[in-house]
């Protein structure tokens, strides 16, 4: 896969970037308005802005910052996930918007719909986790791109096909992005993974940038989870908080003792840490519809993290060895494990509320059929992007120069000096 | 300019924020008083008090982190805006109040009037971008307190001799800043400048600092355009954050574009993207009042970044070349040009409303009386202000002290060791 | 103290958070429900989340990345405060609960119950900023457990001995966590303190991490001081706000000024900056209920801030040649000395709006013997847990390995390089 010519970004990159947005620009002259249904009152806005501002911290800052941790590749581990990010998040705003559009001529733009567009973002940059490092930007727009379009083409087949509820398809964004991304690696391998890339490392200080960033999106949690549900139902959004901030707390105590207990040296590994002690806000936000209890969060996040730790230690090199899968941010057990643990509970969870045998094997089968739609559609579309990314047209980086910003970036005083 | 003693701070900067601290303080003891007159609900309160907090972020985290970027000059970078800010934030606080202690004997203070003097705030901040590295923090006090009172002072002449609306003369700190920052670069300009200072420049770990800075200036943007306009006409403040965030959206994808294409190597430039995403929130809040639909704030943030990327490139070297005008963070591009843009896309739309002649003549009189004014006044008082600064009392830094914490910080362990 | 044996964490860590992990989680199953009594329309839950958010920011950020100055400690620095925050809040939620619990047989959570829960945990966050470096993470636990123990004693005892009212009790959490850390950092004295641990340093990308910290204690802290207050009595939010506000820009600007005057060299110092500017913050929020004008707040600020830095300066060295006791964060001059001096303002401001003497001799006496509770309190229980920490079966980390990161954190890469 690797060229011997060094890419340069300017013939690919400029051209794609100046037509997608050009697009965009045509696409919504012509269909979009600003959401003109306000109640007067201005509560409602307000109440819905800052959580708005939450989860778009989490999506810029967040993951832009967790992956930063590569101790030569900050600029472009934080400068390209804003780049992708605002791109999925317009291509969203119309994919979502599609059905508005058919019925009422026009794509309604609101908090709501930019939430919504966010997650779907969210969604591609946990598919990009696994392969940060081994691309240019113009195969992050590329994935960014199809994996939106799979999402929402996913969201909206389980939203009419098995008629769910549309936070909950929303919420399967952790286990899609994280299949997805699988696809994308295992088609997209090197050799070279075999014996570690030169600069896959972190320092003293990258680390502290990805920590960083872990920490917003661990403080912001609770918000992701809670933002989509009803204001209108007392208690709901209070439980999603409650619930989503206990399941963090267990998981990051969790996280420490499993990295600990897992270590040759009894150590704690920090990046292993970052990625675990989010596991139980993700486990949690899948299964969010089935809890009730704080112990019921708690435990979520008590099992989420112990799979998830386990996961990074041992299914990492595991799937590098047997399945030429490399990661680099060990999406499977930060979001794919935690995200069908959450599956799984919900499952038990909404069972156990059943009063008779009928509806819970009902729900089984809803539920089952959800994950089963949901993964099938991952694996394809990450597949078919997979493999169009393999074409050499896109001039993918290196080997020599993955992992390396200056194969993007400019470092006019660096080279001189240093 | 440049004087042979190592300057020491002690002499003047203890004694100089002493001085103004106790002042500030005997004229909020006579002259101030908390707003006594909130409304019972706590309703109006809370939902303030977020936007109120996001443009806290803004000033203080994002316009000083974004200074970070320079190598040696973290400390100085981040420091002194902190101490810059509070100073002209109180200041701002009693020349904003003055009219209301004319009529009613106190200045109130609520979340209101500190959004307001924040605001000016930002105006001073981005003057002093120009000379960021080239001073030392007496010569930043000063220049805070002239640019306050010069913008202060324009924005009462706005609305008294034309009648604006607060919200439109206060969105004009973009370009007040930017010119009065330019005057005062070009007055107080330095040899050294044409041959490059020595430390002017950043690494992969500074340029992350700064890229923080800018992430949170950029994700809150839409809060600091929309957070004066009223709340009690419907849709109105979900315009301004829709259109501010797809403005900022659309300058992110075009300043990678323009930025990849103008560059020699066809790489990007972390510095030069920093400034270039932002265009669209300054375009776009000088041009707000104009904006109605979604493409109008996306074409003018297109816009805007191109011509912010462009004169980043080519505008900062010629205004150094032809004009002796050193800027240290490229203000004229990120803040003078897209806000003149703005205001030119603002007279535009305006005229485009307008149903017959005489009202679009009248407003275009209008429009362009306002900028005129704005420049004058940043011009004459920048000029003022640089003039007052090239005195030797002041003791400016030597050329090989420039962009130096040394000069300023202790570094008692580096200095042992390192 | 120190032992031989390089200690692993294994043995004493991981069981020691499973075990505590695993009994939170038994304890919330039976005592613990979500708070079923909200209002339906959401107003309150929505006005006060971002609140919520911006003291759980100041806990998990803010005070975890303002210990990231050591120079070789910041994964610790950020990593244990986390871990300790969540540990410590759980502990909190449970003990702060057990008088519904003895009432109602069940702890509510709520939003309110999760903010007065971190606020008990910054008091044991701000004890152990003056061991930072000199322990292990088992250390920090049982430091945190007891600590917040203690200080809901405190608060228990204030409440229903002296009727003081639960804000003020709660804000007396900077003078018990600076006594509490005061006497384990007495006790647990090592001899290497008195010529300086190797690394106990800073350099110039640590300082701008904590600087990071610091900046975003600073923002959020008017929400720190307002978040408990009630809503439903119009202004008394606004007024705390402004006047944390207004304190800690005089705070601020006055740490600037003393800090050059008290420097040999007439230069600023980054680390004591950043502990002075929040010493205005901690005095007005100590002393919130007597405040009722901006100038009183400023004074408040301008004298906090004088003392801090004057206490950072000679404090610090003298408290470790004369009573032995090593501070790493200076904390008795962030938050010891403010905390004290706004106890006596609000003394005084009290005592001046008093009509009659007998209210002021009755007042005085109360207020008197609350700070007398509090530090005896904090005293003993501080006492007590450094005791229990001599013993060697917690295994403190060797003298040369104290404030190194490698000691707890893996660092597989830089051992081959670097």
């Amino acid at each position: 896969m690797a060229p011997q010519y060094a890419p340069s970004l300017r013939s690919r990159l400029a051209p794609l970037l100046l037509f997608l947005q050009i697009g965009f620009i045509v696409i919504y002259a012509f269909y979009t308005e600003i959401d003109s249904n306000v109640k007067a009152d201005g509560t409602t806005f307000s109440s819905f802005y800052s959580d708005f501002q939450d989860v778009n911290v989490m999506v810029i800052l967040g993951f832009g910052f967790i992956c930063t941790f590569l101790v030569r590749y900050g600029f472009s581990g934080s400068g390209f996930n804003l780049l992708v990010a605002v791109i999925a998040t317009q291509w969203a705003l119309i994919l979502n918007g599609t059905e508005s559009w058919y019925y009422r001529g026009k794509i309604q733009i609101n908090l709501r719909s930019l939430v919504v567009a966010e997650m779907c973002t969210a969604s591609a940059l946990i598919s990009i986790g696994t392969m940060v490092g081994k691309t240019n930007p113009v195969h992050l727009i590329v994935i960014a791109l199809l994996e939106v379009s799979g999402f929402v083409l996913n969201e909206w087949l389980l939203q009419t096909l098995l008629k769910a509820r549309p936070v909950n398809s929303i919420m399967l964004l952790h286990i899609f992005g994280a299949f997805f991304g699988l696809m994308l690696t295992w088609i997209l391998y090197r050799d070279e993974s075999m014996q570690r890339f030169e600069k896959e490392k972190y320092d003293r200080k990258t680390g502290l940038f990805s920590m960083l960033g872990t920490v917003f999106l661990w403080m912001f949690w609770p918000s992701f989870n809670s933002v989509l549900l009803d204001n209108r139902i007392p208690g709901r959004k209070l439980g999603a908080v409650c619930s989503t901030y206990l399941a963090l707390a267990v998981s990051a105590v969790t996280a420490a003792a499993v990295s600990v207990l897992s270590s040759p040296k009894g150590k704690h590994n920090l990046i292993q840490m970052q990625s675990c002690i989010l596991a139980g806000g993700v486990a949690v936000g899948v299964s969010m519809s089935g809890i009730h209890q704080p112990w019921e969060a708690m435990t979520i996040g008590f099992a989420a993290a112990v799979v998830s730790t386990i996961g990074f230690r041992y299914l990492k090199i595991h799937m590098l060895l047997a399945f030429q899968c490399h990661e680099t941010c060990a999406v499977m057990s930060t979001h794919g494990l935690p995200g069908l643990l959450g599956w799984l509970a919900q499952l038990v969870l909404e069972i156990k509320d059943c009063d008779d045998h009928t509806t819970a094997i009902r729900f089984a089968v809803f539920h089952i059929c959800t994950v089963l739609i949901t993964i099938t559609l991952s694996l394809s579309t990450g597949i078919i992007t997979g493999l169009l990314l393999k074409w050499n047209f896109w001039r993918p980086p290196q080997d020599k120069k993955c992992f390396d910003d200056q194969a993007f970036w400019e470092f006019p005083h660096l080279a001189v000096r240093k």
